[in-house]
C-alpha cells in the first residue's frame, strides 16, 4: 500500500483564525483509493520552512500534497519554494498561461500578479482546476494544490487517477456508553486476537454522558466483521448494548 | 518571543474520521500570551513515529504540546513513547496514583488499565485535569495533554502560567468583495511599506461572491492600525468599500 503526507501551508491555520478543512477530506479520499495518509504538517508561510518540509517529506512518503500559497498575492510563496526544494528554475508555464489567457478575455485583467499563478517549477505537469482555472501541478511525487477547500477538492478529483493505490481501507465504528477504563482490558484482548485489524478507542462526552467510540479498520471485510463481532460481544459482556455509527 | 509546536497524535484525525478541534484553540491561546505557534504535526499512533517527532520538535522549538494517546486503552502509547524519546524510565507516578485513588473511591474501579493513566516518564511534573482527573504532565519542554478537547483545554489553562511568553500577537481582519488578483499589486506595496506587520490574503467564496480576507498581524497596536488604514485606502481606491471582521 502506498503512503502519503499532507503539508498545509498556512499562517492562518497556525494562528487559529481558520480551521483547516482540507485534511479530513484528503484523509477520507485517500483511504478510499487505498493510499494511507501517514502524516500531516501545518507550517508557516516561510520559504526556508517550505523547502525543508517538502524535501523531508518527499523523501519519506510516496506522495506529498501541499495546500495553500499558490495565489497572486505577495504571501503566495509556495511555487517559488517548491522550485527551490527541487533545485529547478521557476518558469512561466506555457500551458498554464494559455489557460489563464483563455479565462481572462480582457488582456488587462491578466495583470502581473495573476501571471504569478502561471509559475511552476520547470517540468511540472498541471492539475486541472475546473472552479477558478488557475491550475495546480505535480512535480515528482509532490502535488501542489490550492488552499481554498472547494478548489482543492476539485483539483484532487482531477489528479487522483495518477495515484497508484491499493485495497481501500474499510472501517466499522461501534459506540457504547461506557468508559474506556471499563472496556480497556477486554478491548486489548480483542486487539491481540485480531492483529490484522487496527482498533482505536476514542472517548467522548455527549449529552452529559461518557462514552467510547471503537473504530476498527482493515482492508478485508470478513476479517473486519469478525473483529467487530468480538468487540460487540465484549461490550455486551459488560452489560451495555453497543450500537453502530455511520463512518464520517 | 518564544515559539511552539503542536504534535497531534491520532490515527482518527489522519483517517478523516475526526476533525481536530485542538489546533485552533492552542493557536489562539498561545497568541494571546505571546507564544508563536510555528508548526503542527498530525502523526500516527506508532511508537517510533512519536519518538522521532518528539525528539525532532523538542530540539527545534521552545515548547512542544502533544495531544492524544494518554488514556487507558491498548492504543494509548504516548507516555511510553515520550519516556523512550527522553531515554527515561516510565514509572507509575506516585502523585498521579494518589489523584486516581482519590477519584475512584471503590478500589476495584482502579483496574490495571486505568493505572496506566498514572504512568509518566520519571521526573515529570503533573498538569492538573479538573474534568476527568487523570493528569497530563510536563517533561523538559514537552507538555503531554489529552486529546479530548474539553480535557485538553482545561489542561492548557492549568499549565499556561509555566510558559514564558511575550507581547500578545494582535490582528485586524479587513474583508472586501474583490478578487485577490485585483488587489494583489496594491497589497504588495502596502506590505513593503509596513514590514513590521505581517499581511496575509485569503480568498473565499461566500453566497456566490468572491472575496478576500486581509489579515494583519503584529505586536504593536499603533503600527498595526496604520497598516490597516493603508489597506483600507488601497481597497477603496479600487472602488470597493472594505469592512472589518471580528477575529476568531
Amino acid at each position: 500500500m502506498s503512503d502519503a503526507c499532507v503539508i498545509i501551508i498556512g499562517n492562518e491555520v497556525l494562528s487559529g483564525r481558520t480551521k483547516d478543512a482540507n485534511l479530513s477530506f484528503l484523509g477520507e479520499r485517500l483511504n478510499e483509493i487505498g493510499v494511507r495518509l501517514l502524516e500531516a504538517r501545518v507550517i508557516a508561510d516561510d520559504t526556508d520552512t517550505i523547502i525543508e518540509n517538502v524535501n523531508d517529506c518527499r523523501a519519506r512518503f510516496d506522495y506529498v500534497f501541499t495546500t495553500g500559497g499558490i495565489g497572486p498575492t505577495h504571501d503566495d510563496i509556495t511555487s517559488d519554494a517548491v522550485a527551490k526544494a527541487f533545485g529547478l528554475p521557476l518558469i512561466r508555464n506555457p500551458e498554464a498561461l494559455a489557460l489563464l489567457q483563455q479565462h481572462y478575455s480582457n488582456p488587462e485583467d491578466l495583470n502581473e500578479q495573476r501571471l504569478k499563478m502561471c509559475e511552476t517549477p520547470e517540468g511540472a505537469t498541471l492539475i486541472d482546476n475546473p472552479i477558478s482555472k488557475a491550475p495546480g501541478y505535480q512535480i515528482g511525487n509532490v502535488f501542489v494544490l490550492a488552499g481554498v477547500p472547494v478548489v482543492m477538492r476539485a483539483m484532487f478529483e482531477s489528479l487522483k487517477h495518477r495515484l497508484v493505490g491499493g485495497l481501500p481501507m474499510l472501517s466499522i465504528t461501534i459506540v457504547a456508553y461506557i468508559g474506556e477504563g471499563v472496556l480497556a482490558g477486554g478491548l486489548g484482548v480483542v486487539q491481540e486476537a485480531h492483529a490484522d485489524v487496527e482498533i482505536g478507542s476514542y472517548p467522548f462526552f455527549r449529552d452529559g454522558s461518557l462514552g467510547s467510540a471503537l473504530v476498527l479498520r482493515g482492508t478485508d471485510q470478513a476479517t473486519l466483521e469478525a473483529a467487530a463481532e468480538a468487540v460487540r460481544e465484549m461490550v455486551r459482556g459488560l452489560g451495555v448494548e453497543p450500537f453502530e455509527e455511520a463512518n464520517a
